[in-house]
């Protein structure tokens, strides 16, 4: 008889963003890829599929990452403007409109490119707009992010995040004029402000060497952005206070750390976020999530790469990106007193080419789980594990209970 | 890289009706018969145990059908006569008040046989009915449906569904008075009218020449109406609108071709509705299905027979239906672009000789589907399938995924 429970005191929680497809000629790339490391890890494990919010629902990165921490979406959803916002180093506060901005490419006041060519080095860029752009009354927070991709955040009073996105979603059609989508005077108020925004920026924008240059080198120039995901901030409870456990987040993407951070978790930069990600990044980002585990209870890893080459129906790429990655997975089985959770938030399947409902496969090793007959992991195949078919929202309490940290109910 | 995505873009949505069972001597009917085309689609598909309503919850097939068409029955569901109705090419109008009504046989007030000696063809009496029956202020449409069924609806100000049915569900009872069942003005009027209708109707088939020419014939005569099922019409969303999909309904059953209608979904006759059905007409049925997926972008086949010889407790007829209903399913599954799926709506099992809430099986066939393990269709294995246990209302969310049809959540 032990006198200490024998369980796992740590969760370590893997998702590998869109890495779950749907079949082409019978296979997929979790199913192709060679994979030894994660497929041991399953054969030791216990394996199922999981809807990560809800069966037939499509979700955003976002949503899932937020059920997978066991927050409901449909009640702490406030849209993606804020945890983008959060990712990049802003400091929300209650009441702040976060917006997600890509600068963007416009001529006679239609969209070219929303990209701008997927400019890069934006710092000139945002930090004239920081410098120039002005409303009386309201505090404007802008910040760059990866790539053509940045921030913007409002804090004032009476501000409201139901406006609708001056993006059109499409090139080729005019920028959006910012209308308020909701019948209030905040949503009104706030649309005028927006327009005021945007109508300065495109002239600080236009005033910037940098698109002087870029136009002389025959690229296009970032004299506008489209702002899209309007949202106040999300009120999600402490993780630490949630699950007496101290999180750390580690990730490439802005999104997800911004998450963590919303959380109360911990994040330490992997490589910048402007890192591209191959397989030799996936190793990094375990090897220093396995840092994290030291000083912390729970640490989520999310892995970006496969995600991409499923929006861009890029089969073998996948395949490819998931075979790279898996030496990272090696020893990892190996951690002491750690509960191993890999899973994906969401499938992308190549042949669709954008996030789908598909269920994702899961797998949970560690002290504790009870092994079944999959010996493999992918979509295909989980389904037989012995987790059957469970929702993100499950996995938290699964985890802290297999922690012996879930509370009895009823006596 | 592939331009547009590869999925399906039609529905064909085929449910055997009462089909599921529980075993008999360890095998069912689903299970016994010999179905190779049908169990090929299962084989080279993904598959499942569903319960259409709910766990334990026996459907009717009126609530089955709702939820597998994504209408909450909890929400939508008003009672069986309106859907009737509907079936039997009644337009219906917001207020009306609609019945199920059943010809029978009543002798010093006691109801001798609920089918009036399983007649046939009422166009007389049903004729007379609407002709000579009348209540001031209120409008009656009396229409004959197949066999001894008919529908009847009421249209007018201050009418209330909640009233007892006068259809004592036995034969050897009195014919009921009809009741208010809720304290309102409106209910106490539906049901004083009900009972001037029941009279009159009784009066009006007494004079009825078919029925003196029964008598001699030594048949029942139908001398009186049953009513039950009262209902207003209920406000369900338009499947167009809601889907995005123009929507057919193949059935020899006025029940759910008054569902489809309701629904606002296309419908043309198979054979007439009083047709009794075979395996050929499953045949002719599948055929016509087939037909309306060249202008639809759904269509909703049921297929008859099974549940009848369920509800006789007839193993072999049942498991004879099945297999002489399977040589339709040849080369369905070569049907380009169109998501298959068979199901049942609920089990008639011949040991109970009613509905109950046995999951049923449900297989699912097409391009992006997970193929499993799975190689036959049957309620005794489905449920080893990659889709698990699942409920009615998933499958419009599950099938709108696969088609590329469901909106993200998040971002």
């Amino acid at each position: 008889m032990s006198e200490k429970p024998l369980v796992a005191n740590k969760i370590f929680l893997i998702v590998i963003d869109g890495g779950s497809d749907r079949p082409v000629n019978g296979t997929t790339p979790l199913a192709s890829a060679f994979k030894p490391n994660l497929d041991a890890l399953a054969g030791s494990g216990i394996n199922g599929i999981m809807d990560t919010v809800g069966v037939g629902v499509r979700p955003g990165s976002d949503v899932a990452h937020l059920a997978l921490l066991g927050y409901d979406p449909y009640k702490y959803y406030t849209g993606r403007g804020p945890l983008e916002a959060a990712g990049v180093d802003i400091d929300l506060k209650r009441g702040d409109i976060a917006f997600r901005v890509d600068f963007a490419t416009v001529e006679n006041g239609v969209v070219k490119d929303r990209r701008a060519g997927r400019i890069q080095d934006t710092d000139d860029l945002a930090r004239a707009i920081q410098e120039k752009v002005k409303v009386p009354g309201v505090d404007i927070i802008f910040r760059r992010s990866t790539g053509h991709r940045a921030a913007l955040v409002l804090r004032g009073k009476g501000l409201s995040p139901d406006i609708s996105d001056t993006d059109p979603h499409r090139a080729g059609l005019p920028i959006g004029e910012c209308r308020a989508t909701a019948k209030s005077p905040g949503a009104t108020h706030t649309a005028a402000i927006v327009n005021s925004i945007e109508k300065q920026i495109m002239e600080v924008l236009n005033d910037q060497p940098l698109n002087a240059e870029r136009k002389k080198k025959g690229l296009l120039p970032a004299n506008a952005i489209l702002l899209r995901g309007a949202g106040d901030v999300p009120e999600l409870p402490d993780f630490h206070k949630k699950y007496g456990m101290r999180g750390a987040v580690v990730a490439s993407v802005g999104l997800i750390v911004g998450i963590g951070k919303l959380c109360g978790m911990d994040y330490h930069a992997v490589g910048g976020l402007s890192e591209k990600l191959s397989g030799t990044t996936a190793a990094e980002k375990i090897q220093r999530s396995i840092d994290e585990l030291s000083t912390h209870d729970f640490v989520l890893l999310n892995i970006k790469g496969a995600d991409e080459a499923g929006h861009d129906g890029d089969f073998d790429r996948k395949t490819k990106f998931l075979t790279d990655m898996d030496e990272a997975f090696k020893d990892i089985g190996d951690l002491r007193d750690v509960l191993l959770i890999v899973t994906c938030d969401h499938s992308t399947p190549v042949l669709v080419g954008r996030h789908t409902a598909d269920p994702v496969p899961i797998l949970m090793h560690g002290i504790g789980v009870r092994i079944d007959k999959v010996g493999g992991f992918n979509e295909l195949i989980a389904y037989e594990g012995g987790l059957h078919r469970i929702k993100g929202l499950d996995v938290m309490p699964i985890s802290l209970d297999l922690l012996d940290k879930e509370k009895k109910f009823g006596a």
